[in-house]
């Protein structure tokens, strides 16, 4: 976001290009091997606290090929050079993972004129976050612009000699010149795990406070573990803002205030093509997977007046307990869905209800919306299967 | 929005055209005069419930010339077409009062080649849904656009010979050959007046179930008076989906069940020209008025990543109690102001305080959202002053 030279002029002292090779936390220090120096130079830096925000690396499946040319992970405004240079040269390309970084390249590859194949190991594209009713749809609009979409088929293996040739899924071959791993990100854990840190099934554990299991050692980011506000459970939030919510709360705590950093709802959302869609909170599947009765409200609908120039289909689902409480929210259309999940982000911390969305006051124009809500739509549709059960 | 058929075929009897003139309520009947028919001839039809939805009209100042050729009122679609009609050989506008239906115009008549002049009483555009300085940001967008702009002037009168000529606003004259006066609407209570109903300073009472004081008469949309949601005081709501909820509200208790319609936020949105506009809870002005003391949150941010083409200038102001409770929202911005203004609806509604505006999740992406929302920055600059002060 920023240069170094910014924060410099801030008061704040930034190495970079440097690589911490060790916590000592009785020491309350850090090791670093400053860059193009000797291998065995090692600079030290004496902390009163220390904050681990080491994030995640790309995950690369453990199979033959991954290291051939024209194989490429996608984590870095550098990935992201070297797939469109390789790109110039190619036509065939195969995306491995249907989350959303791997769709939304999908249409990028697509718009530049080449063929794009998306190869996903579960059922459904965009996994974390939708249903199969609803990634379904976003689905049919990406096979609408032709990108091919093999489902329920794992990486085998990748093939060629140097450079890429083929892309085995399953017992599928499947013609690339140009391949994607975009299989998800793990948590890069070993720096706070050498320096005492616990770490749990899915990242370093902190407190709501952010701190560590080792004192004066904080952790914030990609690389930590949090809990899920619905179902208490331990879960990953790998986005940008929890990262930014959970920083604020870790310089309040350094400066003296008491912040604490909630479960999260793991709001997302993500421009695919002309779509936007976006979700919050637990899914229909999560929710039966948890063992906790849902009742399913829908809606399509338009962003617009349907007589204003330029309105579009959206669809929403929500998922609702059955004493109504929202706990999840799927929307897809091609506009205003982001903010329209924000809603449903506080409806949900707030433990709001079908009927009170139903009396809630939405603001209404016809260039920007409708008279009546698409969410109220869905919580009505809700509320009348709640009624008859 | 619905043809009298589409009504008809759902087993719903709909008489048009016709004139109530007597509700008699001790016999639980209606007299009305059916259209074309002998002025004498009545017919009546009898109710178990009446609901009396006589919305408002437009006000027509009380001066001379307001019913010269060419001074227009704007209300209906007959309204709207008799417009465009003379503005086609139409060159100078007059838009009397510069409220959202005004300036939604005077874009609309920009855009076809006229020049155009708004006037206004109050020192300020937009006086009911925005404070001064919101509302300046609006004024100079449109003065941007040579539209002429004239404040804390009132319509003395209008001149002309049986056409328009000139408006004159305070001591000023304009030339004019379009006059469009939209100058509010006002509630239609003269026929729940002669029903024996209850009328109020604002338009005809109704308790929660929206029941007038007369037994078996409801009363819902433009003409009734409601509570304002954080004063507690009797308002006005004249908005499309105030009805829609009060409609459902009284179709529910007629119907058997217990429903109850609740104070109000008046949430609003407009599109003038590329700019929305959208409000929501108290302005500061209105705070102040009511004594109640207010922390002001600002922020100027965009409304997608700062390096995503297509990102928009957006500015938010936040009107807060002195606990961080946010009590109003004001935003204006090219896009997705309406769905940000429901959610600070819902924060207002569950009154939600600054801080946790700063825990709160949005979803992000950066062809969508920046990674920390435009709200996030004003609830933080509240805050800032809150605990300073």
């Amino acid at each position: 976001m920023h240069t170094p030279e910014y924060y410099r002029k801030l008061g704040i002292n930034i190495v970079t290009e440097s690589e911490v090779v060790e916590v000592v936390s009785k020491e309350n220090l850090v090791r670093y091997r400053p860059n193009k120096s000797d291998e065995n130079l090692l600079k030290t830096i004496k902390y009163d606290y220390l904050v681990i925000a080491t994030g995640g690396s790309p995950f690369i499946p453990p199979v033959e090929g991954t290291g051939l040319k024209g194989v490429f992970k996608v984590r870095t405004i550098e990935d992201g050079a070297k797939i469109k240079d390789w790109s110039k040269h190619s036509k065939k390309a195969v995306i491995v993972g249907a989350g959303a970084i791997g769709l939304e390249l999908s249409y990028g590859l697509k718009q530049i004129g080449m063929e794009v194949s998306v190869t996903e190991m579960l059922p459904q594209i965009l996994p974390r976050s939708l249903d199969p009713d609803m990634a379904l749809k976003v689905q049919e609009y990406l096979e609408g612009l032709n990108v091919h979409i093999t489902l329920n088929k794992a990486l085998t293996k990748i093939l060629g000699n140097d450079v890429v040739e083929e892309v085995v899924v399953g017992d599928t071959n499947i013609d690339a010149d140009l391949v994607i791993l975009s299989t998800g990100v793990r948590p890069s854990v070993e720096l706070a795990k050498q320096a005492g840190c616990n770490i749990g099934d899915m990242g370093v554990v902190v407190n709501e406070r952010m701190l560590t299991s080792v004192p004066n050692i904080y952790s914030v980011g990609d690389c930590v573990e949090v809990h899920d506000g619905i179902t208490g459970q331990k879960t990953l939030s790998p986005f940008g803002t929890t990262a930014v919510r959970q920083g604020k709360v870790v310089a309040k705590n350094l400066t003296g205030k008491n912040a604490a950093f909630r479960p999260v709802l793991n709001s997302v959302v993500s421009k695919i093509g002309e779509l936007e869609v976006g979700a919050v909170g637990l899914t229909e599947v999560s929710a039966r997977m948890n063992g906790i009765d849902v009742v399913i409200g829908k809606s399509q609908a338009l962003t617009r007046a349907r007589y204003y120039p330029g309105c579009k289909p959206i669809d929403t689902k929500l998922i609702c307990g059955m004493d109504g409480t929202i706990l999840g929210c799927q929307i897809i259309a091609k506009e205003t869905v982001a903010e329209r999940v924000d809603t449903m982000a506080l409806a949900i911390a707030k433990e709001v209800k079908c009927d009170e969305i139903t009396e809630m006051e939405f603001s209404y124009a016809p260039p920007v919306s409708m008279v009546v809500d698409p969410v109220v739509l869905a919580a009505e549709n809700a509320l009348k299967k709640l009624n008859n059960s």
